[in-house]
């Protein structure tokens, strides 16, 4: 039973990217296989679901919703949404080690070290797609890969989803590097039994600096980060499988289904059990009610950039 | 006999700012006493006379004229070209002191370092035209105030006519302040004998040394200085009355007539009895033949800032 709809992005010919443009009263759960949206809100807002994060996205706004991201959105009047697609198995960057990458990327979370990159990503699917829209033809797909790889490094050097402050510095990269060792070993076997020693061992330092060090970022710690691996796996089996809530508990690797709910619970904020049954009865009464406007926005484009352009320069001198 | 028009900018109500998009065949010689002109070619081409500099101007390209300067412009062929002017008596530096400024501000002379604030110039001069052309009543006169001032602080701060690196660092300020004094002293006491002695006293520094600074700077030397303002009112009284070239040489502190030509022509390239013939005969052959197009360039400006936007992000990348 897959009660959360697959959908595969339309991408440009003999390109890794799919650009869109359209206006949503709903957008059914969803999930895009092994590829990121970087959604830009043009005009009007929504309500949307990624995972156990629901949030709001107003025009102006930029989230990334990454390949395992179950998502949904809601709105109740006018909007326009540019969404930009990017198959992750076609970057320049490799496929093993960027699936187990998270990302932390919108508008709302940026910190003003990475305010210039987040202007960039959106002025380039902005152009992207005011390109595509009104001239397609006058991108060659070169162009295009290289607009994705733009897009992707100024996501992996920008917005990995760690707490740390400037993300060039030597000591930096050292630590960002080991997260991403410590958080892709964790994906790979979270089904197992893994201890903070494990870790600490195979990292080649000592434990209790690993863990000092797990406090630095977003997890706060190794117990929370392992679990909510755990939980984030576990929600795919919710949803889509029959399988029993203790199948799914042992199939993740928690020791018990009391530990199972306690985890879930701290990061969904609401039971298995209840997850599943509250996506059967959202599902069933939220069908995609969604407008493609893709080959009619090159107008609309224009003069959002225009607009954008001229808030930028007045905005640098108080106006 | 005053040959060369005096043209007054229509400066929009109770602000110190002109705003024009024209089309031009021909401009015939003219000055703005008091406003310098920025001015953007947004389409084609024009070669135009600066004082004693001919040059082109391309599509893309900035120059700036100075309150001074005669000029003049002529195209064979379609272009559009965005003026902006400003009122330097309105401004909020002291006009007693910029009057004796000399800028360099130009596409083709702008230097790495001055780059982000000729691009700066450049989308506040299209964004302030897009809402002049497009919704004048958009911006109060505070705004157009605001805009005024914000460029002429990026040229001020940016485009001084030195042959100086980085105007930020001290050692650069005092390099600066020190020019200016004394490019003031010199146009304020061209007719009279001055000696570099006079200005090392003034500046209460050694005359080798004022030697050497004035080296660096784009004059070369104190006599070349001083000779190029005294060429530079002697070009104002040479098209401007009807005084002898005996007259205009003692007027200007030229120790004789053979010093005019000599300095005159080091600079102008021509003898002053030569320009003033020539502009007789150019003024009476190149009539200003312009078709002012501000109040319908709305669309056209959208369409120029949307391709300046993809431009630049695209530009970053590579494509």
């Amino acid at each position: 039973m897959d009660m959360i709809h697959t959908v595969q992005p339309k991408f440009l010919t003999n390109t890794p990217i799919a650009i869109e443009i359209y206006s949503a009263e709903q957008l059914s759960p969803h999930c895009h296989p092994h590829s990121i949206e970087f959604l830009y809100c043009l005009l009007g807002s929504a309500s949307f679901i990624v995972d156990h994060e629901r949030s709001m996205i107003n025009a102006g706004e930029l989230v990334t919703i990454e390949h395992q991201n179950i998502h949904c959105l809601e709105s109740a009047g006018d909007n326009l949404f540019l969404s930009v697609h990017i198959d992750l198995k076609k970057t320049k960057f490799d496929w093993e080690t960027l699936q187990y990458y998270y990302f932390s990327c919108a508008t709302r979370y940026c910190l003003p070290h990475q305010k210039r990159a987040m202007e960039q990503i959106i002025d380039l699917m902005l152009s992207a797609a005011y390109v595509y829209s009104s001239q397609p033809s006058e991108a060659a797909s070169t162009d295009w890969r290289r607009i994705c790889d733009a897009l992707m490094e100024l996501l992996v050097n920008h917005f990995l989803w760690f707490a740390v402050e400037d993300l060039t510095s030597e000591e930096n990269r050292k630590f960002r590097e080991r997260l991403i060792d410590i958080l892709t070993y964790t994906q790979q076997h979270y089904k197992d039994k893994i201890t903070i020693k494990q870790l600490a061992q195979m990292e080649y330092i000592n434990e209790n600096y690993l863990s000092q060090f797990l406090k630095r970022t977003s997890f706060h710690s190794f117990t929370l980060m392992l679990n909510y691996v755990r939980c984030f796996e576990a929600q795919k089996l919710l949803l889509n499988t029959d399988k029993s809530i203790q199948e799914i508990s042992d199939d993740c690797g928690f020791s018990s289904k009391k530990y199972f709910h306690k985890h879930f619970k701290y990061y969904w904020n609401t039971t298995p059990l209840q997850l599943r049954k509250w996506y059967e009865a959202y599902i069933s009464q939220h069908p995609t009610k969604a407008c493609d406007k893709t080959m009619e926005s090159g107008t609309y484009l224009k003069e959002y950039i225009t607009r954008l352009h001229i808030a930028r320069s007045f905005g640098r001198i108080g106006i």
